[in-house]
């Protein structure tokens, strides 16, 4: 098969899409969807947010140097989209969407969001300006799940949060489990036992 | 509903799962998947991946400066969890997998591969140590699309590709679309409209 070649853009897929909670001193809590999210670093846990500079976000997150991450189920798609296309200069989107703020510990200003299924309390370490998007470089320094979300052993069950990924404009459920990590090369025992716990 | 806290970690998800393709002068292709991905800027379009120092790749990224992200379909998985879990040191992973080097315009020694529905040609300009992994934040300077993801009209139907998201260890399906950008805000007939052509 051959590849038709294009004009470049930012079309790794699929991304999460995620709402990104933020306040500072002067600013009421704000809510901005954000799909240029990524993990940069396992131990210790990082992860990065792109922000444009002219979103009404952007002076919160500098101000505070801090933010949470709130992981989007489908229950709160509605929600996020909308928090993508309106401004916190405009609305309160808490108060628009319906959305509880909850203290986070190890914040002192953002919020978690209280539908979410998992937020992710983050402080920022680094902005590094690369053109349409500062990106936003933070330690996970806290995490908090959904108490429904865990398992009877004490697990996470991700798979209850009926998470959303986002591709290429269009946000899509996610399926049902086709693998897991190393299932290519796990016994034939292994593998059947695993795929059954994930159907 | 409360949280249960718990020590954090990279718990962002669903995160995309790409075969990450490099060569060198000194090395024959290789290719590495990675989950700590994510677009980092929209204009200039630019991503970022991260990478432990100990992978055999890590050094091929370094010494060339460039590497092409290859998103992956249904069809690509198991070669993807292959290409995750096997070390290039041990295995030429082209061949172990059944792909296809094919040469990128704007690349001098990585390829992209073939079967995959999408190549980004990437060139590194900052590398990051961030502690277990390091970040490449890199420009996106060329793409290639396989040709029967176009659609009658020219545009790309990432639909038809089936791709693959990473939930928290498991792989998964896409499901079915359930909104696109904007689609909060969007008048009753155009929302009606555009969730038909996603169906």
């Amino acid at each position: 098969m051959a590849f038709k070649t294009l004009t470049p853009g930012a079309m790794l897929c699929p991304v999460p899409a995620v709402m990104v909670s933020c306040a500072s001193p002067n600013d009421r809590p704000n809510i901005i969807t954000i799909a240029w999210a990524g993990t940069v670093c396992s131990q210790p846990p990082m992860l990065s947010i792109s922000v444009r500079k002219e979103r009404f976000s952007h002076h919160i997150l500098t101000e505070s140097g801090e933010f949470a991450v709130n992981l989007v189920g489908e229950d709160q798609l509605r929600a996020a989209d909308l928090c993508g296309v309106k401004s916190g200069r405009d609305i309160d989107k808490f108060a628009a969407c319906g959305l509880t703020p909850v203290p986070v510990p190890e914040l002192a200003f953002a919020p978690a969001i209280a539908e979410c299924p998992l937020y992710l309390a983050c402080k920022t370490q680094q902005v590094i300006e690369l053109g349409s998007h500062d990106l936003f470089i933070a330690a996970i320094v806290g995490m908090g799940v959904r108490e429904d979300l865990m398992d009877d052993k004490g697990r996470i069950d991700l798979q209850r949060a009926r998470l959303v990924a986002y591709n290429h404009g269009v946000y899509q459920s996610l399926g049902g489990a086709i693998g897991f990590f190393g299932y290519s090369v796990a016994a034939p025992d292994v593998l059947a036992r695993r795929m059954q716990e994930l159907k």
